[in-house]
C-alpha cells in the first residue's frame, strides 16, 4: 500500500518534503531559478486560505488595497534599518523599455516604503484615523537556498499595514492580528503555534517589536509561521507622516505590519502528511469529500449524485469521480491529494444496507449504515479528522517540547531529536549567538508573563532576563 | 448640487476622467512613475470583477496556477514574434542579491513562454490533455504616456492559458472565452461591446488570429476591452509541446490564451459616470446599497437595521451609514463613490408611510410605500438600474456608429463627433496605415460573415475583402 513515489518521512525528511510537493502536485520547479510554478492543487490550498483569512481581515474593518511591484532605490532609503535588511536580497530593475534607468527599482521585498509613502499624503487629522489597509501580492527576495513554498525567491503573501493616532491603538492591533493568525492556525490549519515577541536580533528590519507564531514540524524544526509588526513612530517619522490630533498639534502617526504567506502551505505538508502523501485537515481542503461509485449501475450513480448535492447543500465541497479509471486508482490518487473523506459506494455492500468512509489521516475504512443519517455522519467524521489533526500535533509537539539548563542540555537535544527547547535568556546578543553555534539554534521568541527571577541564562549562567523558547529553524 | 471636485465631462473629457478617479478614491497617483495605488473603493471593484469571471472560469472547468513573475532572456526569446512584440516595453531585473545576474529577466509582460514551457514538461499524452489553466497576476508594460487603469506601467489581469489536442479544440475554446467576456461586459458592466477579429496588424505578437471585444467610450473613444487568441501550434512548436496523439503519432499541441484587466475599471467610469462622480451597475457595484437614518430616532435607526438585514438575507450588499456626518455629507459621499441606491429614512415621510429611495444612475428620488414590500422594491430598482445603465449605453452607441464611404467621410466623422465607424477594406496593410492618419483610428475588429462582395474598400478604392469596424483607441 506504500506510495512508491514518496520516500519515507522518517528515512529522509528533506527528500519526502519535496517528493510530497511533486506527486500531490502541488508545485513545480520553474526554468526561473528559485522560483516555483504552483500547481492546481496547490494553488488551490492558497486560495482556501486567502479566502479565510479575507473574510476575517475585512470583518476586523480591514480595507484591500493595491500598491506598485517596484520601489524606487531613494524612497526605500529613507529608512535605514529595512533596506539595511533587505538590500542583500534585492532584485533591482534597471533597463526599462531598452534605456537604462536613471534610479534603479527595487522588486518589493515587502511594502513598508509604499504604503508609508501613500499614508503620508493622505493621514492630515485623527479623523483620518486609523487606515486598516492590506495587500493580497506577490514579493521577491533573492535567497541562495530555496525549498518549494517555504523559501523562494518569489513568494505570494498578505501583508497588512495600518496607521493610528495612538500607540496603545496600534499596539492593539498588533496584538490583535498576531491572535487572528494564531486563530487561523490551530482552528483551520490544524496546526498549534506559540506565539511571543521576537528578539532585537530576529525582529523585523525597521520594527519597534515582532510578535511571532511558531509552529514544530514533523522532525522537530520551527517554522517562523507569521508575524505582527509593532512600527511605533519609525517609518511615519522617516516618510513624515503626521497628523494634527485633538489637542490640534502635529503628531506622528503610529504603525503596524503583519503578514502570512504562501509558506503556510509548506507548514501544512510538514506538519499533517505521511508516507501516503498530503493529508489536509477539511477546514483547509479545497476539496472535502470524494465520492467513488464503484460500478456503473445507475442506482449506485444516482446515490452518489444525491449524497453530494445533500453534502453541498451543507456547505461541504464534494464531488463524485464517475471517471474512467480503476477503483484501486482513484482511491490511491484521492489520497495522495489528501481528500480528507473518500465515500465509496460499492454494491455489494449497499446490499447489506452499508457505506464504506475511508478518512485519509487514520486511513481506516469505517462503515456506515447507509440510512438518512449518511449526510450527518459523513460531517461528523470531518470534524473529527479536523480534532485529529490537531490532537496529533499538539501530542507531537509536547513530546518533542523541552527545558534546557545548560549548553550540553542543548547540544544533547537538539542533536539526537531536535524540537522547541525551553531555557532562560540573559538577554546579551552574545548568547544568542553561542547557541547559534548548535546546529543554527535560534531564539523562536520571548514567553511572556513568566517569571524569571530565579533563573540563570542557558548559556552564560548570569541573571536570566526571559524566558525564550529556541529552535532549529526553516 | 453640482461636484465642485469633478470637471465636467463635455467641457474636458480627460480632465473629467482623472477628477472622477481621484474624487470617487478610486486610485491614486504614486511616487513610482507610471504606476497608481489601487485605492479600496478602486480595488473593491476588481474584487467583484474576479468573483463573477473566477467562478465563471471555474464552471467551465479552468483551475488557477501561478507563474513566475521574471523570465529568462533566453526563454523568451524562443518565439521571435512575441519577444519582438513586447520588448520594446520590457523592464529588466539584472541584479540581484547584490550581483549582476549572467542572464537578465523580463518582469513578465504577459506569460505565454512560462505557461508554454511548463506545459511542454506536463504534455506527454492526448490523455493529458486538455489543460485549461488560468492565473490572476501583476504584469508590467514599460509604457511611455501613462493614465490610471487605462493605461499604466503595472496592472493586474487574469491570463487564461490552455493546451489542446486538436485545433478545434482550441478554437472552440478561443471563441468561448470571448463569449464570457461579451457575456461579462453586457450583462454585469452594463456596456455593449463589438466581438471580432483582429486584423493581422492588430492581432497579438505571436498568435494565429486575435478576437477582441471592442466597446465605444462616453467620448466616442474605443477602448479593447478583453481579448482571446489562437495560437494554433506556434508556441508549441518553438517550446516544444508535444503529445502521443490517438494514432500513437508525435503531434504538437494547440494553444490559446485570453485575458482581461484592471482597464475594465476605466471601461466602467468612462461609459457609465457623470459629472456628479462614479456611476456603478449594480451587478458590479462592491455596495449596492446604502441606507441612511436621518435622525437618531431608535425607530428610525432600528428600520434602517432591518431592511439592510432583509437585503442581506437576498443576496444584496447593503450598509447603514450611521455615521456622524450630516445628511447631505452623506449623500454628497455615497453619490461620487457610485452606490447605485441611497435608502434615506427620514421622520417625516416615516410618518406618512414613505421611505424615499435616491438611484444614482438617473439621481431620482422614489418614494415608496414603508410596507412589506420595501426590500422587494429596492431589489426591483436594481434591476432597473442596471438595465438602464446598458440600454443608455447602448443607444449613445448607435447615435456614435457610422458608415463611411470614403475618407472624407472619416475625416468628417473623426474630426466632429467620434465612434466606432463601420467601412469595407481591401485587407492591405498600407490602408490600415492611412485610416491612422487620421486622429490615429485603427480597425477594431473585423466583422464576421459579412459580405461584402459589392463592396470597396474605404481607403484604396479597390475590392473589399471584409467590413471592419474602425475607431480611435486609448
Amino acid at each position: 500500500m506504500k506510495n512508491k513515489a514518496i520516500t519515507s518521512r522518517d528515512e529522509n525528511f528533506a527528500k519526502w518534503y519535496t517528493d510530497i510537493v511533486r506527486a500531490s502536485k502541488l508545485a513545480d520547479y520553474s526554468t526561473v531559478k528559485g522560483c516555483i510554478v504552483f500547481e492546481p492543487n496547490g494553488y488551490a490550498i492558497w486560495e482556501k486560505m486567502q479566502s479565510v483569512l479575507d473574510k476575517k481581515f475585512k470583518e476586523l474593518g480591514h480595507q484591500n488595497v493595491y500598491m506598485p511591484l517596484l520601489i524606487p532605490q531613494t524612497l526605500l532609503e529613507k529608512e535605514g534599518e529595512l533596506i539595511e535588511g533587505f538590500a542583500p536580497e534585492g532584485a533591482w530593475v534597471t533597463e526599462g523599455g531598452k534605456n537604462k534607468l536613471e534610479e534603479k527599482l527595487m522588486v518589493r521585498p515587502t511594502s513598508e516604503t509604499l504604503f508609508s509613502d501613500y499614508y503620508s499624503n493622505k493621514v492630515k487629522s485623527y479623523k483620518d484615523l486609523p487606515l486598516l489597509y492590506n495587500q493580497w501580492c506577490n514579493v521577491m527576495r533573492w535567497e541562495k537556498e530555496t525549498r518549494p513554498f517555504l523559501r523562494t525567491r518569489e513568494f505570494l503573501w498578505q501583508e497588512g499595514h495600518t496607521v493610528h493616532a495612538s500607540a496603545e491603538e496600534a499596539q492593539e492591533e498588533t496584538i490583535r492580528m498576531l491572535n487572528v493568525y494564531k486563530d487561523f492556525f490551530e482552528n483551520y490549519l490544524a496546526i498549534p503555534v506559540i506565539a511571543g515577541k521576537k528578539t532585537e536580533k530576529e525582529k523585523f528590519a525597521g520594527a519597534e517589536y515582532t510578535y511571532t507564531i511558531e509552529a514544530l514540524m514533523y522532525n522537530g524544526v520551527a517554522l517562523q509561521s507569521a508575524t505582527s509588526h509593532y512600527f511605533g513612530q519609525k517609518f511615519s517619522k522617516a516618510y513624515n507622516i503626521a497628523f494634527l490630533n485633538k489637542e490640534n498639534k502635529l503628531e506622528n502617526a503610529y504603525q503596524t505590519s503583519w503578514g502570512s504567506s504562501s509558506r503556510m502551505i509548506g507548514a501544512l505538508i510538514m506538519v499533517h502528511s505521511d508516507d501516503n502523501g498530503l493529508v489536509l485537515p477539511p477546514k483547509i481542503a479545497p476539496r472535502q469529500v470524494v465520492i467513488v461509485p464503484i460500478g456503473k449501475e445507475g442506482e449506485i450513480l444516482s446515490l452518489a449524485n444525491d449524497i453530494n448535492k445533500k453534502l453541498s447543500e451543507n456547505g461541504i465541497t464534494s464531488f463524485v469521480d464517475n471517471s474512467e479509471k480503476s477503483p484501486g486508482f482513484k482511491f490511491a490518487e484521492h489520497e495522495v491529494n489528501g481528500i480528507p473523506v473518500r465515500v465509496e459506494l460499492g454494491m455489494r455492500d449497499l446490499q447489506n444496507g452499508k457505506i464504506c468512509l475511508a478518512r485519509r489521516d487514520t486511513r481506516e475504512r469505517i462503515f456506515i449504515e447507509n440510512d438518512e443519517n449518511v449526510v450527518k455522519n459523513i460531517i461528523t467524521l470531518l470534524d473529527d479528522i479536523q480534532k485529529n489533526l490537531f490532537n496529533l500535533a499538539l501530542e507531537r509537539n509536547k513530546q518533542k517540547t523541552y527545558t534546557a539548563k545548560n549548553l550540553e542540555d542543548v547540544k544533547q537535544i537538539m542533536s539526537t531529536q531536535p524540537g522547541f527547547i525551553y531555557a532562560s535568556w540573559c538577554g546579551d546578543k552574545e548568547c544568542e549567538l553561542k547557541m547559534k553555534e548548535i546546529r543554527g539554534t535560534k531564539s523562536r521568541c520571548i514567553v511572556e508573563n513568566q517569571n524569571v527571577d530565579n533563573d540563570v541564562c542557558v548559556v552564560c549562567g548570569k541573571k536570566a532576563k526571559h524566558m525564550v523558547v529556541w529552535g532549529i529553524q526553516y
